[in-house]
């Protein structure tokens, strides 16, 4: 086995809240982290040097999505992902497997893998662990992701059990497949909120020895203390010198409960998905723009906030933006939100550091809980 | 009569084609120029550094789009167009009349103004030149427009030239109403593809003095060669010292064959429509992005083009972003459409400085004409 292509170091603890850095062929990247979702190669309404203004380092691309549209040979005759979209840094893409389960159509299952018909035109598409990995070789991220099957919860054990034991075989049959030096593959602990088997699924992957492991099927409609006490679950069993990654997640809140549970990587579509929807994210709480009492408003949306949307507008403007069904307000609101988010990220940082994060968590949930 | 707001100074001739600038109270503008349509407060799809990247000097909003939407009271309370939409360069409103005819239903018109329903709502407003001012004041462009009857072509001469007429009356009745003095006021030729209803419009106005003059009611679907004639046999009766602008004019070549005739001012809504439309205008002609051939394409729209589409993307991707739907697309083509719009004007400026204008035509359209 090669060395990674992808490496991680612990810089320092706060409690259980980890700072450190991710190495990739792209560059560095700071850890507790962020990423934007690409979902298609693009992040939704945000151009590539205002994504770069938001300080985030790393940017995600679902497989799945593009291996419909363009399609990875395409993709690849582009130069590839980084290439293509434009974005030079470091960047991750899923496994598809989570976008078969929840988009596609006439899902068909078994150990070989899943046949599914695509959602766009209804074509049929096999997605096996090995193509999976065939597709992000041609994508040509930094971190790819193995294929696993995703279960919807609630289920029964034996069902959550079976996917778990069938993802962990997908995942060896993963990294047999992987032949890109310059790409890292990363597990993906499944076993929904069982803490048995997401114990078991973290040590058959550990014994695999992945680059980074991340925590799957979670964020899927599970109450939230669910959620946290399965990372809490999960954690422990993770090597220290891999970084963790929670899949999918989350609100701001998550963010902070998960970091201090020890994950160092993070992904949503909330804060565009919420900014194409006039919701901006803030420190007292979301802003629904839409409310006709922002109207005359002249405040920027987040005091003190270094977007173009602050730096230039008001949130009356940005709701006459909305009102209008103009294409700046999502863009604005998307990159506002995008910002918000990187800028939690590194007060996060930099509480670890100073060694205070539970300060900064308490602080930044009364601000919430008051708005 | 107080001075104007607005002034226009005569740097140099090629033939008719002018080369000048226009003083503002927000700033200078060099002419010939082009101003991109922020209908609502925005350039669609076009942040506002963005814009200026574009080197576009001044902007124009539409009356008769912002006073439905936020309406001219709100606008005003959010400090003024300049202030509400960030654009801090000079900007001109345009009158409603043009949308009144084009957009609204049920229209009642009489000498004393227009009622009709809104496109929006439904609800019933009544448009006079009076009211038409005192919404462009709270607007608080840099230049006004007066308001004035719209024919739809062909119509009888009878019809076309009691239009003028009564255009003309309007025209002096915005005049003295209005009462800001950093705004200046723009009289509109009228008189559809009849020479001497035009001179007849144009004296008409001169006589009234106006810091500019527009000629309005072109571009309404007749003959390119019926505009460039028109055109021709109204500017010999417009003022050497005042700006002359073509509203809703148009096509790269449109511009380059009223600039021929002594145009210095133009808006037209084609380079961003277009871009929304997967159109990119370059000098090789318009490139239509959803044509398969360019998917695999990765060259950028166009060579040497400095804007943010041709820097970090190729047309290959910037196709996928139109198959998928992704905002970015509209983005992209928009900017780069904008800027290609810049750059002519440009091109036109310093040509007519180093008096080979007709030179440069010539080169533009043989260039289109390849494509």
């Amino acid at each position: 086995m090669p060395d990674h292509a992808v490496t991680f170091r612990l810089i320092s603890k706060d409690g259980d809240a980890r700072r450190g850095e991710l190495s990739t062929p792209h560059g560095t990247v700071q850890t507790p982290t962020f990423m934007p979702v690409g979902t298609l190669g693009t992040v939704k309404g945000v151009d590539i040097e205002r994504l770069a203004e938001t300080q985030a380092e790393m940017v995600l691309g679902n497989t799945y999505h593009l291996a419909l549209r363009p399609g990875e040979k395409v993709v690849s005759k582009l130069g590839g992902l980084h290439e293509m979209s434009g974005w030079q840094g470091p960047m991750l893409t899923d496994s598809g497997g989570f976008q078969v389960f929840s988009l596609a159509k006439v899902r068909d299952i078994d150990e070989e893998g899943v046949r599914f018909k695509s959602h766009i035109d209804g074509s049929r598409i096999e997605l096996t662990p090995e193509r999976s990995v065939e597709i992000q070789e041609h994508l040509g991220a930094d971190v790819a992701m193995v294929l696993d099957e995703v279960v919807s919860l609630p289920s029964t054990r034996d069902n959550v059990e079976s996917a778990m034991h069938r993802s962990l075989r997908w995942a060896e049959r993963c990294q047999n497949a992987a032949s890109r030096s310059d790409q890292s593959l990363f597990g993906i602990v499944q076993g929904g909120l069982d803490e048995e088997l997401r114990r078991e699924s973290a040590e058959g992957l550990v014994s695999l020895d992945f680059a980074g492991y991340a925590i799957g099927g979670l964020s899927v409609g599970e109450p939230a203390e669910d959620m946290y006490r399965t990372i809490s679950a999960t954690a422990p069993y993770l090597p220290t010198d891999r970084p963790r990654y929670l899949m999918g997640v989350g609100t701001p809140n998550d963010l902070l409960e998960a970091v201090s549970r020890g994950v160092d990587m993070f992904d949503c579509v909330m804060p565009t998905r919420n900014g194409r929807n006039a919701l901006a994210f803030t420190d007292e709480g979301p802003l629904r723009l839409r409310n006709a009492k922002h109207a005359e408003d002249t405040r920027p949306l987040q005091e003190g906030c270094p977007c173009l949307a602050c730096r230039r507008h008001s949130r009356g403007y940005i709701r006459h933006l909305f009102q209008a069904k103009e294409m700046l307000g999502p863009m604005l609101v998307s990159l506002c939100n995008l910002t918000y988010y990187q800028r939690l990220m590194q007060g996060i940082r930099d509480s670890i550091e100073q060694g205070n994060f539970e300060e900064f968590k308490a602080e930044k949930q009364a601000g919430w809980a008051k708005g």
